[in-house]
């Protein structure tokens, strides 16, 4: 297993498929976990220790509002956490984004941008691509054939 | 003893200490720690769970940045929790405000103005003063003395 | 009587709601009124003297705007005071937020997040529960039940 | 006496002096007191009473953080009250710029801009112009000067 | 004729609709144009011209974007004039907001809060009363009344 | 051919077709590409440099998000930029607008409002004015029109 | 005579300056005035005038706080109108920003980076570039030795 | 070599120093480049071949402003990098940020806190210690120290 993606809540499930269809696209095993920072803090350093020993290598971490969840994962463990701020509330993923992004020296989050979760699973493939370079010709492939796709109909009719 | 202060980090002392100064102004005990939620994680779970025993009452905590101390201990207790949010940094607090304000459903903090510590002590006393007659008393003698000073000097020369 | 909901707006109502279903949840007694901090600044005065008389412990309030309501309140009690900045108008809560949270020093308002009138019921019952152990035991139940349900389903699938 | 300052801390003074000091160009009598809404409320009770009384037409209040000031006056009178957003703090006066400015339907405050105290000033002369022909005739002259004395130099050297 | 309401643009009317309601509910007569500051300056000067003529004694305008409308009115006359932004586009009213309120010195505009034309026609009530007992006398009854309505229902059921 | 649109995503089609319609309506010749400065930088170059070399003279690139689209062309070419930044995602445009407008020394991008794809047009059209007089001709034309126009509508019933 | 500057008031001359140093560069000539668009708008109109009669071919326009001036002029003229938003005052430059970007359709205000003056220069120099050959070849010597000069020292000891 | 710091201007040598800092306390190799995205865009295709061939691992990359360098070298490369936004300029950072989170889906750049180098180097060994068990060693080593330090004296005193 190399990957893992962590909800901050059962609501937030419609964002956070999004890194799992790019994992799955690039073939990238992972699990998958909802678990609140601050309502479930014991399950969620249960889940930490089990990702320490299942071999797990970089971890996906998606919340809203004062998404505390990425960083705290990021304070127990020195495997990478991604960070993908959620527009959950009234403040629209500013608030989540501050909260993921502003962390202190030492304890870094990995962030992306809000609602972005297919980014997190993109460099989640990035990183994982340093050690593992079947990874890495995946992302070139895909990167390519972005690259040609979009050049084949780059002319627009804005009648 | 019947408060506790925690500062986020040493950096955090100026600011800090005008809590300080308020709960011995109003006769109230506190102890006061320095401990990161990131950065000294277990400690902080050793100093919630000496909090929890030696009585505490209510905790006052300041942090700057992602600030997540805040949040953090009152996910491990339901000892009250007033958040100050400080302003280090380049976003001036506003990171620190949301951060500490925004929290998820059944944990909340009590967030005063961002590096008002002073008014992170009166709540704390506002609080302890549900139980405790002779703080409340102390309040309101402080009240009433703060508005006969602000009413003899009223009258300003705007020159 | 233990608490208290004030609402600046009967508009305010459906959000509200969510302090007082938590209130009742707990088996906390409260009373609940509308009133405008700029529209009925006497009614306020009346009541805010009713509550000092009545035993209220910890005051809810909630308001949109300007939303002085909560910090009004506060400067004429030591009863503590929560406020809930409400997302009403074209500022999405921002603006209740600052004025909430922004108070000046010696007259704290206990903010809570914006729209987030459950976590002001859960700050309140944490606030009751340093006098009345029957509502910490209560509030302790909650959170080791919620801890249980949420690490019963913590595995999701992302498909 | 035609017009009134209200600061609502003596740390305004040398912000809100600009608003004296165009009053006293265009010769418009004034009071001015310091008081805070929320730290003397009963005060400021009776001074809004007095300037009910004494004839007062128009009231400039500048407030920093919450700056709840403004609004608070504007509930209890139906004397025109100006509000001077001053940046103290933080968050640098987008707090009591919102606090001041997003006032409930029926109880308005004209704003001016963040510190700009001598707007509050000059507003309040064409406020009081309306009823008093040499007040406008006053402003009038330093418009028409204003513009004449822009006039000579607008030429610039750019070296 | 004693008040004006300018609008930037026809699809400002159903905000602005709601100045003119007051007005009308306070007996103030009242002309109302649509006038862009950019598109149609000339025009602007003419129908400014008109007001001073006219006898208009003070002027709502509402504007949405830059929002310059307000200001530039203020340039060419000493009538008071009342802002309010409007919160059309993606800024959703801040950027109206800062362009309203931010003017230089000596040329100021009286802002209300975003989108709220009824506090415009309240403010140039409270300015016509200055000159106008009987305008004076409906605003003091009508807060009278509003007082009284709030007083009876400020009981509410949170079920 | 003397004008460009450049579209960072067919999603943008709907808001920048208004820049065509306005080119259209002002008889400007244009090409219209959709090309990711991101995701397809070399086909960027290949339309950058095929501008340089069929006399396109004013380039409208719209984008959202972290929008470095015009910003990328503006550092590939000397021909004039003038940047759209789109509304979309989250942070609704906040985002692109600075990411346009804040470009470094020497490499500026001409930026217009959120979502005013319409305002890049009659900017592209002023600027390829001072060349063409045919083109401010017809400029002055549909600006007198819009005057005329406007002039003879602009009383209102705000009934 | 082919360009000009023109700033909000005297105190703008520091930053605007920037501008004025690179036109000199590249050899355009420019006429520079201080004009309020607020406070001596009869002046501005006649200089505008002035302009439109010399030969002006594009016109920097600087401001701060409510920066009505760059969109005041491009009100009044067809000649392209480049705003540089100036960072005066507590809300540094966001408002400056807002009110100069987001101008309504048909009047577009070519807005560069707050405080930016060096990159009004540059963009006007692009503009001008379109019809006087010898311009744009400056431009693109200066383009050229900058990336010579870039790539010179590229290689940094972060000792 | 194996990590790679790239600046965007030679101002910006004293925040991205203290990456360099982190990594060589860790013993992680690095070269650093300064390089305008903008400004030199040829450069930095060369610098990023270079980095391609030379075999860097992960690249840090610092900017203000605009602050596109991140995300073109991003869009150039599928080595991961990592983007620290740096508070130069009016708007203190803000901007910075946004430009170089809110990247298109399949380009991320894994963004730490504005003006936090150290945090860049602490994420770049993370991810290189996936595949180097002596650079996690050593980061273990280093967070086990501060926790110890930081236990050590967390006792303060707020006299």
């Amino acid at each position: 297993m190399k990957a893992a993606i962590i909800l901050g809540s059962q609501s937030d499930k419609a964002t956070m498929k999004k890194a799992a269809d790019v994992l799955r696209e690039l073939s990238i095993e992972f699990s998958s976990r909802v678990v609140s920072a601050h309502r479930s803090p014991e399950l969620l350093e249960k889940i930490i220790a089990g990702m320490e020993q299942d071999g797990t290598e970089v971890i996906i971490a998606g919340a809203g509002l004062a998404a505390h969840l990425p960083g705290v994962i990021a304070s127990k463990t020195l495997i990478p956490v991604i960070g993908v701020p959620l527009a959950s509330g009234a403040l629209n993923g500013v608030d989540a984004l501050y909260s993921i992004v502003q962390m202190p020296k030492s304890v870094p989050v990995a962030t992306v941008g809000v609602d972005n979760a297919a980014n997190a699973a993109y460099l989640a493939a990035e990183i994982l691509g340093i050690k593992y370079p079947e990874i890495k010709k995946k992302l070139t492939s895909l990167r390519t054939k972005t690259q040609e796709d979009l050049s084949k109909d780059s002319v627009i009719d804005l009648q």
